[in-house]
Parts: structure tokens; C-alpha cells; sequence
């Protein structure tokens, strides 16, 4: 019996990759006269990938990250009012308004009458609890959730806080990694709605198992998805 | 009927602001060539207090304050190497071993076997989860709560989730307006334990109302301080 469904939040319910694309897209234009495109986001993601420990997921770990690239990139020859530029990024992305994904709004609306539901999702505390109130749809969740990483001990915990049992609970995000197979490793489903662009470090080389696990275009089609699982464990 | 003590962590647990400081005074002397000590410590402030809404509370947000400082005092001429050695600060500021204050493990792992604890905290998640971890008393805590901002509806919202009654409720903490103002405006108890430093945001205005509150030298004061207290209500 489902009791709980859980969405994750960025790129699930709204879009948030985009932001980051059209900064880095305006970074490499910013370096342009030092590397070639390619060169820029290799880089990029390097610093990202050795920074993912330290400063974690988020606008401001990306634009120190960003701010790092352009130094070493430039061999310091980057000046200041083109850091001042990056800072300016970071700045209107966490202004940057909400765009919900289609369907997003409907189907929490028409889900919230029949389960519970919680936001699980990680990156910057304030900056994703000023993206749920902005979102227009923080009242119809019984629960939020911002953690740090997206592992089975971090379902395991929201599960447990929330008293879940994993067989009354799905979860319903974008990423493999943080949003399916970790909430498949504690016997919970898990629907994936892949988003266009997925952000290089949430690509997971396995294949969830079958079993309670289903893929989906987009949200629209997740209400008939619970109604069958539903129906099946009747 | 006391059942739940709530600690703050940074500069309540474990020494914070002398990191702060300590990369404040070395961001001082790499600006020494642009400005005055009073100049950058007024300039940083300004940035700091102007970015706090938007970058939040922690070290992320302080870093992207220094650079932002470092480029508006240097009119842009601050150069790719000293910036990078402000990301420096960041890092070794993240990765800094975990110094409790006088009295924190022994009273903490007392008031253990007599209360439920909680920690609750602003800051970074991520930031904030390493050093509970590194603190060595994780586990001495019912729960944990990281949350952005500690005003009263926080502290609402915390104890609703505990299931826990004002009347039942101490807070410490070394911050009047986070830890003592917003506690005493839902009718719990709060004990203020002054650090050395504090930080200059965090100063507030007003005294606290004297009833359930009480001001102690450090933390091997609050045993006596809570059995006072209990027995007082009983």
C-alpha cells in the first residue's frame, strides 16, 4: 500500500540545470580569449569534481568552482572585474524565478489529495528552501527534506524520521544516482523521469533492477503509474 | 518538566569564530598594500551583511564576500593568484580539525544519560554535517537540525517535529538573537553562553526577558543550572 510519495526537486519539479547551463555558457564566453570551449569545460568539471567534497552541491560551490577555473586557467591573468562578472552569475541564479516543469503543478495537486508528500532533495539550504517557498507548491507537501548527498543510509534516515515503511514508499526524481538507485537499494520504488540536459556527475553506470522500478516521459504519466502499483499490492 | 536541551554548535560546542577570524586577519594582510586594517574589516562587513540574504550563513558564503571585497577595495586590480589564495582559506577554513570549547564533551555526554539533546545549527549542511561527525559526539544526540535561519517560526517547527512543549524546551547557545530571543518568543527556556567572540551580526539589541533565562560562564555551569530548573517546576 503507497502512503507516501517523494519528489525530488530540481529538475523534477522544476528546471535548474538550465541555470547552471546558461551560466557556463556565459563563462566560456568570458574565457573565451584564453581557451577553447572544450578546454574550458574540461576544466571546469575537474575543479567541480575535486570541489564536490569540500564545498558540496550548489550555486556557490559551482561559482567558487568557477572562479577557480578562470585563475588557473589564466594562469592569474584573469583580473578582478571578471571574477566581480562570475560573482554576478551566482547572484541572478539564486534570484533566477521558478519554472516549474510541465505537468509538475497538476500532478502534485491532483497526488496531494490521495498520499502524502515530501521534497527530497540536496544542494544549498537557503537557496533550495527559497526555491520550495517561491515554487507555489510548499503547502502541499507534509514534509521537506535537504540533505547534503542522496545515499540509501540518507533514505534510510527520512524513511525511519518520517515513520515509512519502504514497501508504502516511492520516490520520484531525475537522477539514477541520488533519486532511483539507492531508494532501490532499501526495497522502495522508484519512477525516473529523466530531464533533457542531466548533469554530468549524476550519470550512473548501472541499470536499476525491474521490480518496482519504472521510467516515465513526464510527469503526467506518474498518477496512473502509482494507480497500478497500487492496484497490484492490493 | 525539562526532557529536551538543544545545543547550538558553532562557538556553543566547538571554538567557529576564531576560524573566521584567523582568515579574516590573513585576508587583511594580503589587502595590506590597497587599504587600511579599519577600511577592510568596514568593506568586508558591508559586502558580508549585503550578501547574507542571497550566499546565507557559513564559509562559502564568507569566501565569495572576500573576493568580492578584495575586488571593489582593489577597483579590480586585485590579481588571479591573490584570489586564489582566498579559496585557499576556504578550504583549509572546511577542512580545519574540530576544537570543542572548555567543558563540552564531559557536561554534553552528562546531560546525555538525563535529557533527549538536539543540536541545532545554522550554516552550511554539508559543512555543518563533517564537523558534527568530526565532533566526536554525534551520537549523543537525539537529533540533529541544520536550518538557515533560527528565528522564532524555526524553533516552532523544530519542536512540532520533535513533538516537543515549550515547557519542556531549553535551548544554549552563545547568540542572544539566535539562540535566547526567538526561544523566549515561543515561551521556552534559554541559557546564553557567551563566547569570546562573537560574531558581529549576531549582536541584538534587547535583553531578554529574565524569567526561564539565564546567562552562564561556560558549559560546566549548566548541569546545576538545568537540576535547578527541574526541580523549580516539579
Amino acid at each position: 500500500m503507497i502512503t507516501h510519495v517523494a519528489f525530488d526537486a530540481d529538475d523534477t519539479l522544476w528546471h535548474n540545470e538550465t541555470l547552471f547551463t546558461l551560466s557556463q555558457e556565459r563563462f566560456r564566453a568570458l574565457l573565451a580569449a584564453y581557451a577553447d570551449l572544450a578546454t574550458i569545460d574540461a576544466r571546469l568539471y575537474e575543479v567541480e569534481t575535486r570541489n564536490l567534497s569540500i564545498f558540496g552541491y550548489g550555486i556557490k560551490g559551482f561559482t567558487l568552482s568557477m572562479i577557480e577555473t578562470a585563475i588557473e586557467l589564466t594562469e592569474g591573468r584573469i583580473d578582478g572585474h571578471a571574477i566581480h562578472t562570475i560573482i554576478g552569475y551566482a547572484r541572478e541564479m539564486v534570484a533566477a524565478p521558478i519554472q516549474l516543469l510541465d505537468h509538475a503543478e497538476t500532478v502534485v495537486r491532483a497526488l496531494a489529495e490521495r498520499y502524502q508528500l515530501l521534497i527530497i532533495t540536496k544542494g544549498d539550504l537557503l537557496d533550495q528552501e527559497s526555491k520550495i517557498a517561491r515554487s507555489g507548491l510548499a503547502e502541499l507537501f507534509a514534509g521537506i527534506e535537504i540533505v547534503s548527498n542522496k545515499d540509501a543510509a540518507t533514505y534510510r534516515r527520512v524513511l525511519a524520521r518520517h515513520g515509512i515503511t519502504p514497501a508504502s514508499f516511492v520516490m520520484v526524481g531525475n537522477a539514477l544516482r541520488s533519486d532511483i538507485l539507492p531508494v532501490r537499494a532499501i526495497g522502495a520504488r522508484a519512477v525516473h523521469v529523466p530531464y533533457v540536459l542531466t548533469w554530468a556527475h549524476e550519470h550512473a553506470d548501472a541499470e536499476p533492477a525491474r521490480d518496482g522500478y519504472a521510467q516515465i516521459a513526464d510527469l503526467s504519466e506518474l498518477p496512473e503509474l502509482l494507480t497500478r502499483w497500487q492496484e497490484a499490492t492490493l
